[in-house]
């Protein structure tokens, strides 16, 4: 059927989820011939690179599949000629999240790596990274797909879709996980579950969920209401608020909770901060754990361990996603893809996180229409902050960066996204030359 | 010129404001000939509603003409066959104000009787008896205009534009006053500033700032930015911050200060309450005086007191809209009307405040566009709020009701939102009959 | 699978077509339990219906199936609790055709039963009858989905989308029949075609086609212009221009050439008009010819004449339609649905023809943005005549119905407009009560 | 008032126009003080340059003006530091004219010089000078309004606003014909008459039409269709259809006869044709007893003459423009502008030609929000039209030609649009550099 195998390039290979790509790569292999994987990563990760090659290297061979695993800190060598990349990379690592969580903590604001100031920083750092990368793509391996996990998954697609010619497909593994909450709370298995989402990436609504093609939107946030609730390992676990489900009348996702209980959600994060530390300095110490297990010669699997750091049914969404380009499959699944009218209260070049056609020319999202008001508005302030900071990053423009935080849902005023934005610029210095 | 003389109606008449708009009146006699005036009242506001119409009597009989002024409680007699009406009541009067102000202070909300949970209570109590109203016009003066200031304007008008058949502009004095302080600003006189505003009732924007046709945009904002502030009798009288204003590049109204100073306004809100009192509380003591001094029957002008109530060049801004429409002047004023496509970046159903084009057929808004990323989030996520509000205030639903608040930019949860919901309903029962 | 077997109604279950319909069914019956067919006609088409239900209950005895088939002029009793109703009937029969047929060309204009005046007058006579079934099925089958072939199909959908609240969707075989062609055309089958289409009934353009995930669109339309080329039946059967394709670059449905070459189809209707007979006149000779084979009492399958019939792969489209729906299959079909924005170039609720998710909740466009100039302004003015006819098939308004001809592509002035269509009332006033 | 005397530069200077244009600003000469007109033409122009030259420079010194005339055959000099640039020039003269009007008619096609094949020749020659002019402007007069009266006035104002940086205000003097015909009906002078237009240029519908500020459409459209027709001179005298404009409720511009009466339009033209010759071989006559008029030593007025010509109103237009940007008037004019989203059923980028505030900054559409679908079709497949040409007059693109003239309403096939197209590029080779 394949004429070829595929050569599969993963930058920020050193990542200590890559064993769960790999694992999904190996689940998928009847249907997706792989032949080569490029593991890239940049120098100073060559210690974590190497464990993790190790790792990956034994797991495939356990397989007993034929794909060439290579370890290397020469992008060129992995991106030229890839048909697919993958982008899974974090500029300034852990310490860097640590940062970005605990500079808002300073003005009362919340510290999340992917909402907010936090978010925001992380933005900042990474859109001249992903720029070189597309670069890199638009002249060696111009007609791969670039599969971007990196967060903030949709700011980095709007980038990349309004700034490069490369052609790329935001993933998260939220809407995945909101289906598989749904399908646990039914006792059914996931394919049976459907939801119409609408949304940007981490503020993505479940306007309509369906079992078996039945809507049972009503009986699954009856669930909701009454305490059954579902989260994700980075947020901070509240339950949502009985009358909030009700009126709201559609599925929130678990990253809702910053902007529809910000009180409560910034309390949760002043005592962690105080108590564990906040969640990069938790995850910090799951990932010194997880390459100790993962050097171990005799593993030769993915360990269990690595589900407490978060990321679940992350290699599901993105072998998916892959098999379904590779084999033209033209099933639906969730992405971050350019708008392009598809919801008709957003710029038609914003990306929008929604329900797509997935074939080999992409992903073709289905037509939303307007979206109710009681949604519609957050969804818009999110976007504009999202459009400027997609601006600022950039063109490192103060004002857009100062706009871009003033208008930001969980700052609660300019003087204050001035002092972050500040603080990020200053803390963040080496990374951010667009601005320097 | 007119065939013959108008007749105007003011739902209100009673209100302390009453002899500012006569005043008008008298000021624009030769252009606009009035026969009679009915000042309409409800009966427990007779005491008020006599002295201002004693007031009012002696004005224009100083002023040598030949109006008419008559007092009533009586709604269908002052509607009937009026060509203009003037909506300026206050149900529950100022001391439904003051609990407006005071119930989000408890949650340690902004409290202000136009913008956040202050305006929505007010919104509720305003929409049952504006629609009655309405059902009168429709009857008895189907051709009438009627003129709006019953706040929260744009709320109001957006009201009666989708629910009713009425001919309604929606007023307010702040695109004025902000035309009047960049007169000031450079020691002109206002007839030769204008400024191209977009955005909703007290959260428009001047996009750009001319002076004889010039653009002055840069230079006004320097002032501004250095210090130059201006503001309202209303709001706390904080100066704008430099790298805010630098950033956004255009005037902001004084009530953006809720928006782009939350933390400050909060606390002077605070602070003013257990020092004055609320600006209710301030403004209830004013209107006291202000009767004494109404009730003198030697006083034959409008006092110079009733400066200190707020509501600077209210009746400049309603006897030039109604000057306008009577003599098809084609000139262009600020307006609440129904957006059509102006602002392409809110429902075309929406009310929106922009310029005009006043004639007899009433405001023509100027084509807007698309509006910049920097106010446009904003702008939505209001406006989101706002048609939740005129769904709620119609339908007394209170799922609707509750999501209104959620995403109000100022209430910082739905725990928060619903507390406040619920103390409102409660507390304004009597006004509520769609909720009750 | 299915907790029961499901019930079908057939309005104009007289038609020559059933038999294909039927076999449709037989062939489906694996995966769609059918209970109940009820096929409805009206009084004066007692004989057809009698042979035409003798034949079906042949088949499905033949095909051993265990479908209970039943004739009746009670609509009531055909549609009462049906799961699908099939629309398929024809107001005035193949006599009102011929005159739809003739009519324009007394002025030199194209006479076409579905495209320009003879559709438009269809499109009148239709509506009622459409709106009279749409208010049973709201009281009788609130659930059932309303399968609509009969023609203008995608101006009969519009009106029931608009006017009632009958979830229906519109088929056609156009579509299909385009796609078979591509697969002929590269010697496949069918399933490994895809084909991206946008545009209104009759009026569909494929904007990419794809052979096995690859764009051959190039290819294809190169074989197109060298002459290989596609018709149906019932359109004269005109090579395309290779310069109007080369230009083009998309593949047009074949009704494109009434647009693309109104002259030389003009010619040809005129010249086949004084030979065989309009295409009606021919039809209705096929017709009378397939009765008479249809009541053989030994044949109990589809007859190979019926082919000529025109109507190739209607049955393919409507049970695969019908199945999808059944099985939840969420596979794309080509349907006319509301366009809620999927085309940014028209109307929100205008109705579209393009690719939908098919699944228990319906049809679900996927977003196609905005079309390229070249095949926009066509559309819209197409569009805008099929809004015009919508209006006037309710209203019965005369102006409307004037300017709908007016502005028509094919009609050359108003005042042909006119008499076209004082012709068209005058001779279809038995049909028109909405204009008499 | 002013601090300086403007520069006008009459790109085209040598036309027979140029004196009706000297007579507008000699009536302005109080509001709008002119230092120098700088009458540019190409050297084959040049004795009709010296001719106009003369009589224009009678004509201000009869009216005692302090304006300096420049002939020139330089355009950097006639246009550098420019405040005003006046284009009017006609590419390949009236011979070019005179093809564009007859190729048409070769195959049974309306030829006219601005509507339909003929108005796109004459798009495709103008384009590339008006660019050449453009980039002088760009750089030699920056701040220059560029005030085109070259036809098709709409097309290459839109070339401009898409392809160069210049400030452009596409004029016509159809429009204030309409408002001049509707004011002799009611026998009232112009300024008490305003109509609310919307469409595209020679395209235009009055939607509604006021007098002294009350509507009068219905009183007008009674004359109208009752036979009191108006007309301009270049378009054939044809009573508009009682049942048309009844059923169009606006008033149509004299263009709308191509495409309301094609076919009796049509019939005329031929028999024009073949009688006096087309309304360009008039044209020419005329133009050559003008000139013989003009060179009249003791001439220094406009001669009566000159209003055989055409053009009505084409002065009045223009200078009344012109004052209102100088004078910061803010007085509503009716101009070709970017349409911004002022007619919604267009695309933002398109220019439409509307009701406009001129100020200072220019030009400012009033929103029309969306058309009725009778006049919004016809409007919309002309865009397409005209988007079409545009492309092809820049790139030279074959295909988009040869799509355009098939879209075009008047043009019956894509053979005819070949043919056409073919003899157009073949006899105008000369003036179309983009294309060969």
């Amino acid at each position: 059927m394949f004429e070829k195998k595929f050569k599969v390039a993963v930058i920020g290979g050193g990542s200590s989820y890559t064993p769960e790509l790999i694992e999904g790569f190996i689940s998928k292999a009847a249907e997706l011939p792989i032949g080569d994987i490029y593991l890239e990563d940049i120098e100073p990760g060559r210690h974590k690179l190497e464990i993790v090659g190790g790792l990956v290297q034994r797991m495939v061979e356990k397989a007993g599949l034929d794909i060439n695993i290579h370890l290397t800190f020469d992008r060129h060598e992995a991106i030229s000629g890839a048909d697919f990349v993958i982008s899974q990379f974090r500029v300034g690592g852990l310490d860097a999240r640590i940062r970005d969580e605990k500079i808002p903590l300073r003005y009362g604001v919340i510290g999340q790596e992917t909402t907010g100031p936090g978010g925001f920083a992380k933005a900042l750092r990474t859109i001249p990274v992903t720029i070189d990368i597309c670069r890199d793509i638009e002249q060696f391996a111009p007609d791969a797909w670039l599969i971007n996990f990196t967060n903030p998954s949709g700011i980095i697609t709007e980038t990349v879709l309004k700034h490069t010619e490369v052609k790329m497909l935001g993933l998260c593994n939220v809407p995945v996980n909101m289906v598989n909450y749904v399908a646990e709370a039914f006792g059914v298995e996931m394919e049976r579950v459907y939801i119409q989402f609408a949304g940007l990436n981490h503020l993505v609504w479940g306007q309509k969920i369906f079992l078996d093609g039945e809507d049972v939107t009503e009986k699954l946030l009856l669930q909701l209401a009454s305490g059954q609730d579902f989260n994700m390992k980075n947020i901070p676990d509240l339950l949502w608020d009985k009358d909030l489900i009700e009126s709201l009348g559609m599925l929130p996702c678990p990253y809702h909770r910053y902007y529809y209980m910000s009180d409560k959600m910034l309390e949760e994060e002043i005592k962690e901060a105080s108590h564990t530390g906040t969640r990069g300095q938790v995850v910090k110490m799951v990932e010194q754990e997880l390459f100790e297990i993962y050097r171990n010669p005799k593993l030769n699997v993915k360990p269990p361990e690595l589900e407490k750091r978060g990321g679940a049914l992350y290699s599901y969404a993105a072998c998916n996603l892959i098999s379904s380009i590779a084999n033209n499959k033209k099933d639906i699944q969730i992405i971050n893809v350019k708008n392009n009218g598809a919801i008709l209260d957003l710029p038609e070049d914003s990306v929008i996180e929604t329900n797509c056609i997935i074939d080999k020319d992409g992903a073709h999202p289905l037509s939303v229409g307007h979206v109710p008001a009681k949604i519609r508005g957050l969804m818009q302030v999110v976007k504009a902050y999202e459009e400027l900071t997609v601006h600022a990053g950039i063109s490192g423009d103060y004002h857009s960066a100062l706009q871009a935080l003033t208008i930001h849902p969980l700052v609660p005023s300019s003087s204050i996204a001035k002092k972050l934005l500040d603080d990020i610029l200053a803390e963040n210095k080496e990374f951010l030359p667009q601005f320097f």
